[in-house]
């Protein structure tokens, strides 16, 4: 392909909104360009590239016994519905109505459909395993849309759903799949980072987030330092918090009530009693729809609402209004304390709202890591008062298995609590999860069993970003002149810079394209009327992983020079030497 | 492929809602499945046909020199305002506010999207022509869907648009275009008729629609009778009227009022009169937003509301109320003619609605048809009474160029105007449409010509619905068992028919299959463990264009039967002699 046939709209400048690398070099690049907040047009050498990923993923996915098939974006209401996810997707998802008044969901995600879809299908275990993938658009409505590709609302995802009669199919499907997804990032020459995940919202058992590491990601990930024998890789939404705090077997000391007049935080009071923060237990008062979920961490920690999400029922988790902490502790916020609770927990709780009253269930959830604690330091759910010297298992007691504490670098390893962990930023651009049965039980999937006996098929789902995953290939393919593609994904593999003067200077360098299309070479060929310098400028910010140039000295010695452009090494080589190795 | 790894998914029933061959046979074959209302599923093998179309769609634009990059779906209202199409689309379009409160279209179409690409990336001359296409969803909220594929709400659509310094240039494009869509079209093993059409609201001076012939098309062809030296295509919307009626010099007799009490329509005062309708001036009266339009045509013949539109201002047609009625006939309906009509021709008019008043422009519109014919009749714009004897040119005149009337089956050819036309239902798969400066001009785009100067490029626009397509080839081939595919859009050539009773008579069986796929060949193998007429069945309707049939003759005389789908018609091979030609 020539330039003057399919012209590179490389810019001089980044878009203001520009924040990260691969925003930057594929705008400047004239790769991408912003529509509105959030929406993309990919240009023509930028669309290759993504075709190019696409037909990566298409091709490993079969090669691993997925089939391709093709969805709706519009998904109707009733599907969501019968999931409960149409209320709890939230604003997130797009909806619209049609000009009958029927809702649709401008789909983020296909469980629904595909789940609709096995049940019409799927009839018995012989049609099982199955694994069904297509790539194509989803929709994110991003309250603050940005790093270009990196978090937009609209954007090609390839989504997989595989169905199995016994969870033995679903976790060698699931298998198959982590191997698939390490083979398509290699083959985009992407690393990435495969850690523990949190299932979140899509239900399921087990979930593991394929990871790019990045300053910018939004994700924070713990890895075990010991990654040879270990190897513990997690998202700090999942990993588990191990305390380290030594236990203790003693009684303790009595309890004691300390006036602590207008002392409300942990700080103020540790200040003022002076004691550590480690021997306080902080209380964080949550409220849903539907509960009040009172929270019991060490006064060092901070609480994870991911990990609480999955202890609660409802669909919105926010801090407890003022009047509710009052309700549940008797006094004024800050004074809130496991011991002398005036409620207890399961209890039922009027909440007087503007109009009508609500009731709500009170949780109590104290950390397992307070279990053996001694001589701790609370409030005294009194207004002006706290409680020093309170001690599990005498004076309030932990709960076995309630993890609410956000583990981080530093903490001990939870998988061979030898070494320790350490934090590094990652995007997510993959994910495979054991969905289980939430979706075909919630639409009534059955197929007939070996047994003769209807049975509820169990469910995997995969998805990669093709978008985000051209995103960070760039964030970790680049230097300070522009992109440097992997040969697998570059629009072209040879980027022919013509150098001349006079039209008639040109035509041995056309020449020279001629043959290397008839040799089959994939060459994108700079035939503009330019100076060198803007020239060599546009391809290393396009970034095409060889680069010819051919000018005077080509015309006269019949040699062209050949750079690399990740090492940027030179070679000059004969031409015939040159096209002699592809015949 | 085997069956055991990608099943058919072939069904005994059509679905309750198939009026059409293609939606019928794609959704028995398991091509397609119905989501909701006008939203489809493609499952695997229908996805593979739609790909491939896709594929051929790709392959020929860029040999013709379009050049391919990829758009949101979503566009902003912004975009729309510019080109004043907001309001314009009307309830087709499908619109989604975001969590900001900003709209958004589902884009149907992306004149403005692409327009406004253009404003940033072209500068000058040089840049020119250019033509951009892409391959993506598209939606339209029909009212009513059906047919299957052929009248969807999310579709996938080739939209092409081509920017030009001039005339010329957009015309060399157009022609371009237009050979590359029957190419197309023909590799596809579609027959397509080419017709003139309505440019419509897409604006512009000139277009042409890729029809395919069918008994359930929406769209009304007439084509010149003589195909050979004349060769007038059109769509009815289009198609100019050739009046035959004599006109006559003379005065004709002096006007006459006569009583028609209670007499309202054409036929009744017809027959009360004893007149032929075609002696009579049918009055038709429209409105919209701010115009009123008073037509007179022919009283045999029907107003179309698409030369209507045309015509008028305004973005809604509808006919005019009876209130509009009595006040510019001064009568009750059913007594307007163009004689002592009380209003005139651009008079504004104060219209009551409820609350407040609207100022309306009436229009009047006398046929061109109706120019020099004598001696008609009329309503008296009196009521109960009717004009007899009222002239052209004496009594009022008709508007030359104001053509009204729609255009039919043998009426005379408006290109020879020697042969009649005949009238064809069609489909529409592909249309392009020269736009001209609408766009470039509502979203201010300017490049630098070649004498300096800042130049509005003129454009064009070319689309090809591809699930239409498919459809259509399956219209177009099929047979009471099944489909016929052509070989290029079939998912497999060969279907490989397996036979066997025991799972020890298989094996001869999956060794020739294994030798078709080292051969190279395109084979789906039905490898069931089902009765023969099952599969018979299944590889009719399904419609791969080979079918290899290979049972115990096969085991024992090594001789395959090979069946050509569209002929029916069997061969004996012997399997080496088949192998033989594709090594």
């Amino acid at each position: 392909m020539k330039a003057s046939q399919l012209p590179l709209g490389t810019e001089k400048e980044d878009p203001r909104d520009a924040q990260v690398v691969s925003h930057s070099r594929l705008s400047r690049s004239g790769f991408i360009k912003k529509q509105s907040s959030g929406f993309y047009t990919f240009m023509p050498l930028g669309y290759m590239v993504h075709r190019k990923i696409e037909e990566i993923i298409r091709q490993k996915m079969m090669q691993y016994g997925a089939i391709e098939l093709h969805l709706p974006v519009l998904t109707p209401d009733s599907l969501w519905e019968q999931s409960g996810r149409w209320q709890k997707m939230g604003p997130e998802m797009m909806r619209v109505q049609d000009r009958h008044g029927n809702f649709f969901a401008l789909a983020p995600t296909h469980e629904e459909a595909i789940t609709f879809l096995a049940q019409q299908i799927l009839k018995s275990y012989k049609s099982l395993p199955i694994n069904l993938f297509q790539i194509g658009n989803k929709y994110r409505d991003e309250i603050r849309p940005r790093y270009g590709l990196i978090r937009g609302r609209e954007f090609v995802m390839k989504d997989a759903y595989s169905f199995h009669i016994d969870d033995a199919s679903l976790h060698e499907t699931y298998e198959k799949m982590r191997n698939c997804y390490r083979d398509i990032f290699q083959e985009c020459g992407l690393e990435t980072i495969a850690v523990e995940a949190d299932s979140g919202n899509m239900g399921g058992a087990g979930s593991e987030e394929f990871m790019v590491a990045s300053t910018i990601g939004e994700e924070t990930l713990l890895l075990c330092e010991d990654q040879v024998t270990c190897g513990y890789k997690s998202n700090q939404e999942k990993t588990a918090y191990i305390s380290e705090t030594t236990k203790n077997d003693n009684n303790g000391q009595p309890v004691e009530k300390v006036a602590t007049p207008g002392q409300t935080t942990i700080s103020q009071v540790s200040a003022f009693l002076n004691s550590g923060v480690e021997n306080f237990i902080k209380a964080v008062i949550y409220e849903t729809e539907s509960e009040i979920a009172i929270c019991f961490i060490p006064g060092n920690r901070d609480l994870s609402d991911v990990k609480l999400k999955n202890l609660v029922t409802g669909l919105e988790l926010s801090l407890a209004s003022e009047e509710v902490v009052k309700k549940v502790t008797s006094a004024e916020p800050g004074y809130a304390g496991p011991v002398s609770l005036p409620v207890m927990n399961n209890q039922k709780l009027k909440i007087d709202k503007s109009d009508k009253p609500i009731v709500k269930t009170v949780k109590i959830f104290v950390d397992q890591s307070l279990e053996g604690r001694k001589n701790l330091v609370s409030g005294a759910n009194e207004t002006g008062f706290h409680l020093k010297n309170i001690n599990e298992g005498k004076d309030f007691t932990a709960c076995p298995g309630v993890d609410l504490v956000i583990a981080g670098g530093n903490d001990l390893c939870p998988s061979c609590k030898k070494h320790r962990l350490s934090e590094t930023r990652g995007i997510e651009v993959g994910h495979i999860f054991k969905l289980g049965k939430k979706y075909t039980e919630a639409l009534k999937v059955e197929v007939l069993g070996s047994d003769g006996r209807p049975h509820v098929p169990t469910m995997g789902c995969y998805g990669i970003g093709v978008g985000r995953t051209l995103a960070t290939v760039v964030e970790q393919n680049h230097d300070e002149y522009g992109i440097i593609w992997p040969e697998s994904l570059s629009p072209y593999k040879y980027h022919l810079i013509g150098l001349f003067k006079k039209e008639e200077e040109k035509q041995p360098i056309d020449d020279l394209y001629e043959e290397m299309l008839k040799a089959g070479l994939s060459v994108y060929y700079d035939d503009r009327n330019e100076r060198p310098g803007v020239k060599f400028n546009d391809a290393d910010l396009v970034g095409m992983p060889w680069q010819i140039i051919a000018g005077k000295n080509y015309v006269q010695s019949g040699n062209i020079e050949l750079k690399n452009r990740r090492s940027q090494e030179k070679t000059e080589i004969n031409r015939e030497q040159f096209l002699h190795q592809f015949k």
